[in-house]
């Protein structure tokens, strides 16, 4: 189907829809998104169709991961809302698990929006539990902790 | 309508469904409940059938407000996703006005959910534009800000 729902007859339309395919397939699997960083698939541990959750690469504390939104956007205000809807549903289920895997008693869940708020990438959502941590990460480390945390959602 | 959708076919029935209203109006008119404080409706400024907004007897900085589910829950874990969904939607909608009505350019929502986040009310979520305040405020003060805050969503 083209952009206006109908199915391709031509083999030029067959072609063309074919490549949208692959790109998206592509898009999927190869990478995330989140502000101007690009993201490794091994470090996802949880998608839908609109939100994505994935490690951090530098945790402010053990646990502290981000949910963000797929289609990325710049201010909060930018998100459509089946989009805000489906962020913070993610975020309390991550942090359901979150705070069960690295048995914590609490939660921190923070959104700096804005350049004045200290945001450094365009959107973010963190999950905090534990106690402070500041070494950089290999991705290895990081790829092992997607892992686990992914294996709570299968 | 009873409990199951059905409409009241007895005198009593239809009493019954009549008490059950006021009830639920005078609920919606007479109190908001914020962890284990009671809100006056005057510092409310916006509510959906599952959320309220109210602005804060101290702020952090001007322009810090609360935006809170409707029904008291202990944790962010106990709501529902249709809950979590309006509340959020309520805080993005909130941040807009917030930031224009205190000619802010960023906002942070943040959320302490549990007695280790530093949580002293059940559930609260935050919108920041501003410098530094610490007073304590009046009624009438609270009840200002709120009517000013309220005519940006009539």
């Amino acid at each position: 189907m083209d952009r206006r729902g109908k199915r391709p007859r031509t083999r030029r339309g067959k072609m063309r829809r074919l490549l949208q395919l692959c790109r998206l397939e592509l898009h999927g699997r190869m990478s995330f998104i989140f502000g101007q960083h690009l993201i490794k698939p091994s470090v996802v541990f949880l998608r839908t169709e609109l939100s994505f959750a994935l490690v951090n690469r530098k945790p402010v504390v053990p646990g502290h991961v981000l949910v963000c939104p797929l289609r990325p956007v710049e201010r909060f205000r930018d998100l459509h809302p089946n989009e805000v809807a489906d962020l913070f549903q993610m975020a309390q289920k991550v942090g359901n698990v979150v705070e069960k895997h690295f048995k914590g008693t609490s939660l921190t869940f923070a959104m700096q929006d804005g350049p004045e708020s200290g945001q450094t990438v365009w959107l973010q959502k963190h999950d905090k539990v534990g106690d402070p941590s500041t070494k950089w990460r290999s991705e290895d480390e990081m790829a092992a902790e997607a892992s686990e945390l992914r294996a709570y959602f299968q």
